[in-house]
């Protein structure tokens, strides 16, 4: 017993994300690691956060943290869309988004547009916990596939809510932060629907960010970020931007749709949503109204 | 200069905060490393954040991130106290927090209770920009001092507002998260003032800061937190806490004593504030209303 704690201990290591000065690590044991086409993708069993997966070396998701990522990505915009028959993910293969839109009732299908099915295969396996019962559910349908000829060769008016949960913008998920994939995305999107997608760190990759939500301005009616919270990431500080034409319609929870929802949630409420929705800090309000 | 570049580089090193199976390192050029009475003291040139203060091998601020800890701590209290003529600061030995508290015109007297001598003397020398003229401010009066003394010896009614900066309740900051001294620093508020603390991360000192809270609402009517990012401390999600008699007064800042200060704000503005004591992540609404 004693020796086989002791070799647990010799087999976990710091595993690091650099970025621009800064290093985030979490201690733990590497279980795999592979390259697939697209990246290199590795599974880490950390001591703070459960089992966690790591994209090209940046933490991706974790077992005990991924709650205020998925949340944050997909309450505002099925809570609020007009109707949520019809959902689209792009990236998301670890299934926590499409468990997320699966605990409404009124979701009858989720196309799940994921790019490596390396990184499904392998949440699937030793993650089970993130992807829960959506991988038997019968609304999902996950196709291996790029999400921008997804949306390039979906008809218009086709979805309810569109959700973008896919990397930092390098490598596989490049173009998933500029125009002309963002005016497919309003395309394909009814005019009732509500857009939603990580929109990275106001602070770790505030260019991008600022970028991302002024573009989204320019091709949908509104659109607006919130700001919250996730450790693992670049400074730990992060933000998910909502769009809708017409109206800011993702600010209006429809209250009947989330009640039960409501009582499962980590950190997504209504009035968290109305508060984070306002608490936008000085100097990102001024450069968003510049 | 070549060799100069190369040998400074040499220099560089990474410095990492342990905490719980996570470390969070900033790479840098150490400038200064002793032991006070107290704690083990560095000060360290890092590439992302300019010069940064470590107390304990704890990262406590630095130049380019202290706005976002220093805003959220002062600004709440001092804009919504019915007066604010005398202000206590507890610990701050930074000079950030006193440096916020003298932007009011209206601000006759701060008095800084500082327990660390060397962490004054450092901070004047290495990180001038954090305090800036606070320090030859004459309003400002520093006192070397046991913060729990202090309180202990004031008499009733004498601030409008009382700030706790301490760092985290280990060594010298542990007694400023008691019951007792929270006691001394209600009977020592006037009935019309404002109390204000840091109060730890909600994730990685998770049952310190809920303790926190739940004590301030026994001994004040009413008490509430609002949630932000430090991205150097463990987690990079971070609290403050408010607190007042009679009625939830932080709740309401005075728009025409705020109007300059607002405009000089990086991350505080009456509605960020607004918005951030609403989002209350549902765990921890849940766990506060218990």
């Amino acid at each position: 017993m004693k020796i086989s704690i002791l070799l647990n201990n010799i087999l976990k290591k710091w595993s690091d994300e650099y970025h621009d000065g800064t290093r985030f690590g979490l201690k733990g044991k590497i279980l795999h690691e592979e390259k697939s086409d697209f990246q290199k993708i590795t599974i880490c069993e950390t001591d703070r956060y459960g089992k966690a997966l790591l994209l090209n070396d940046c933490w991706m998701t974790a077992e005990y943290q991924e709650k205020q990522y998925h949340e944050c990505l997909v309450h505002p915009a099925l809570s609020s869309a007009e109707e949520i028959e019809r959902i689209l993910i792009i990236g998301g293969g670890d299934g926590g988004s499409a468990r997320e839109c699966l605990k409404y009732k009124e979701v009858k299908k989720v196309d799940l547009i994921e790019i490596d099915q390396k990184v499904i295969e392998l949440s699937k396996i030793f993650l089970p916990k993130i992807g829960l019962g959506a991988w038997n559910d019968k609304r999902l349908n996950v196709e291996i596939e790029n999400g921008i000829n997804w949306v390039r060769n979906t008809k218009d008016n086709c979805y309810d809510v569109v959700i973008i949960d896919g990397s930092d913008p390098e490598g596989p998920a490049e173009g998933l932060f500029n125009k002309e994939f963002f005016r497919d995305c309003r395309r394909i999107l009814k005019n009732n629907g509500v857009f939603a997608a990580q929109s990275e760190s106001p602070e770790s990759f505030h260019e991008i960010h600022i970028q991302t939500i002024k573009i989204l301005r320019e091709i949908f009616d509104y659109a607006d970020p919130l700001y919250g919270n996730v450790p693992i990431y670049p400074s730990g500080w992060w933000s998910w931007t909502f769009a809708a034409v017409e109206k800011p319609r993702y600010k209006q929870p429809k209250l009947n749709r989330v009640q039960r929802i409501t009582e499962e949630c980590h950190i997504w409420s209504p009035s968290w949503q109305e508060g984070a929705f306002k608490a936008i800090p000085a100097f990102l309000n001024r450069e968003l109204n510049q």
